[in-house]
C-alpha cells in the first residue's frame, strides 16, 4: 500500500465517544442551537407530491439508479421538487429543542444541514436561489421553500461553482447542501465531523433514489469550488459551508443508457 | 458559535481536486488495487431474493424508516440477508480493473469498502463471521458470501465492540463495513477520505430502506470500539479498518412504535 495519509485515515476512525461526550457543550448544559436558520425571504408552499412518482417499486429503483450526467433540459415540476426535498430532509417529529426526526437518520438526531436549491427550470417558479424550510411542515407530507434571490449568469456561475463540470449546469435543478457544524459539535464535540459526512451520504442516497422514482436522474458531486460555492450561497465558510452538490433532471437518450 | 474545531471543519471541505489529482497514483500510472480482498473461507451461495420484500412502495419506505433499537430476536432468512447485502454493495458492471458500478454510487467508482456479517440468528446458517463477495455475481441479482469463522461469546463480544450498546447485540445480524483507504487514495490521494465517508452514508441508507422493505428495522452506529472491532474482524487499523456498524432485525412491539 502506498501513499499513507495517516492523519486523514485516523479522522475516519471512531474516537472514544465516552471521553468526548463528557466535554461537549450539551453535557455542560449549554442551550442547543436552533434546528434551522431563520427565514429571510418570501415563502412559497409547493403543491402536493402524493401522486408524483412514476416508479414506486424499491427493488426497481435500486437496480435502475446510476449517475446521470446528460440532461434533456426539460423543466421539472414543483411537485417533483417537493418530493425530492422531503425525501432527503423532511421532518416527521421533534423532541423539545434537542432533536428532529427526519426521513433520513443523523447522528444524535442533530441534522446539521440546510438545503439550497439553484433553480434553472421549474414550471411556474422563477429561476434563482431558494432554501427548503422543513420545520414549516413537521409531520406532514408537504414542502415549503423560501426565495433567496436570483443567480446572475446561471450557466457560467454554476459551472464555475461545480469546478468546471459544465454538464451539470444543464440540469434544471442543483441541490446544494450546507453544513452548520455547531449543530453536531454541540452534542459530539470533535467527534461530530466524521459522523456528519456519513449523514450527508444518507440524504444523498435518498435524493438519488427519489430522482429515479420521479422518472428523472441525478449525480452527486463531491468536487466543487469551495470558496465560490460558499460566496455565492452566502456562507462564511466556517460556521456554515457547502458540503455536497447534486444535479437533478430528466435524462436525454444518451444519459439514460449509462450504467 | 462555540467550540470551533477548525481543522475538523476544514477536513469536511472540498480541496482543489485539480491539484490533488495531478499527484495521485492513478495519474502517475501506478496499477490500481484489486476491487476486493482475496477469498479466504468456504463459499456459500445464498438463495434468490426476488420475492422477499414485504413492502415495495418507496414512498412508504421513506415514511416508515426509523432507527430500531428493540429486536424481537426472531431469526432472519438467508434471502433477507442476501437482499440487504446486494442493495448496499451489489456490483452491476465494471470497467477494466479501474471501476465497479454498484447499487450505490462511490466517488470515482472506487467503492473502498468490504462488508462483514456477524450472524447471530439466520435460518440454516451457522452463527459466526462472514464476508460478502460482490464480485462473484456481477450483473446478477444473486449473493455469495464466505465463512470466516466463529465469534466466541457473541453477546458480550458484540456489546463491547459496539461500545456498550447492549441492545444491538440482540439483533440477529450486525453488518460491519470496513474501509480499505488506498482504493480511493489511488485516485484521489489526500482528497479521498471525506468522499469515502459520504459514500459510506450512501450504502447505509440503502441498508436502512432495505430493512424496512423486508419488514425489519435497523440502526446505524457511528460509535464503536475502533480497536476491538479491528482486532476482532482481523484488520490492521491502517490499511483496513472498521467504519460503520448496522444492526438489522425484526422489531418487537415497542421497537416498532418509535418515531
Amino acid at each position: 500500500m502506498q501513499n499513507l495519509h495517516t492523519d486523514n485515515r485516523k479522522f475516519m476512525q471512531c474516537p472514544s465517544f465516552k471521553d468526548i461526550m463528557f466535554e461537549s457543550d450539551q453535557t455542560k448544559g449549554v442551550d442547543p442551537p436552533s434546528f434551522s436558520k431563520p427565514i429571510a425571504g418570501d415563502i412559497i408552499k409547493l403543491p402536493s407530491f402524493d401522486d408524483v412518482l412514476t416508479t414506486r417499486d424499491y427493488m426497481q429503483l435500486v437496480e435502475a439508479r446510476h449517475s446521470l450526467r446528460e440532461y434533456s433540459g426539460k423543466p421539472m415540476t414543483q411537485a417533483q421538487l417537493a418530493f425530492m426535498l422531503w425525501s432527503a430532509q423532511g421532518v416527521k417529529s421533534y423532541r423539545g429543542n434537542v432533536a428532529t426526526f427526519r426521513t433520513v437518520p443523523s447522528g444524535g438526531a442533530r441534522h446539521p444541514f440546510e438545503t439550497y436549491i439553484a433553480v434553472q427550470a421549474i414550471e411556474g417558479l422563477a429561476p434563482g436561489l431558494y432554501r427548503y424550510l422543513p420545520l414549516e411542515n413537521v409531520g406532514e407530507k408537504a414542502v415549503t421553500i423560501e426565495r433567496l434571490g436570483s443567480i446572475e449568469d446561471y450557466t457560467s456561475k454554476i459551472t464555475a461553482m461545480l469546478a468546471g463540470q459544465a454538464w451539470a449546469a444543464k440540469a434544471p435543478v442543483i441541490l446544494f447542501y450546507s453544513c452548520i457544524p455547531y449543530r453536531a459539535e454541540w452534542r459530539y464535540d470533535s467527534a461530530a465531523h466524521r459522523v456528519v459526512l456519513i449523514d450527508l451520504g444518507h440524504l444523498g442516497q435518498n435524493v438519488m433514489l427519489s430522482a429515479v422514482a420521479l422518472g428523472l436522474g441525478s449525480c452527486c458531486m463531491a468536487a466543487f469550488d469551495q470558496q465560490l460555492c460558499d460566496d455565492t450561497l452566502g456562507f462564511d465558510g466556517l460556521d456554515e459551508y457547502t458540503v455536497y452538490a447534486i444535479s437533478v433532471g430528466e435524462g436525454n437518450r444518451e444519459g439514460n443508457k449509462h450504467a
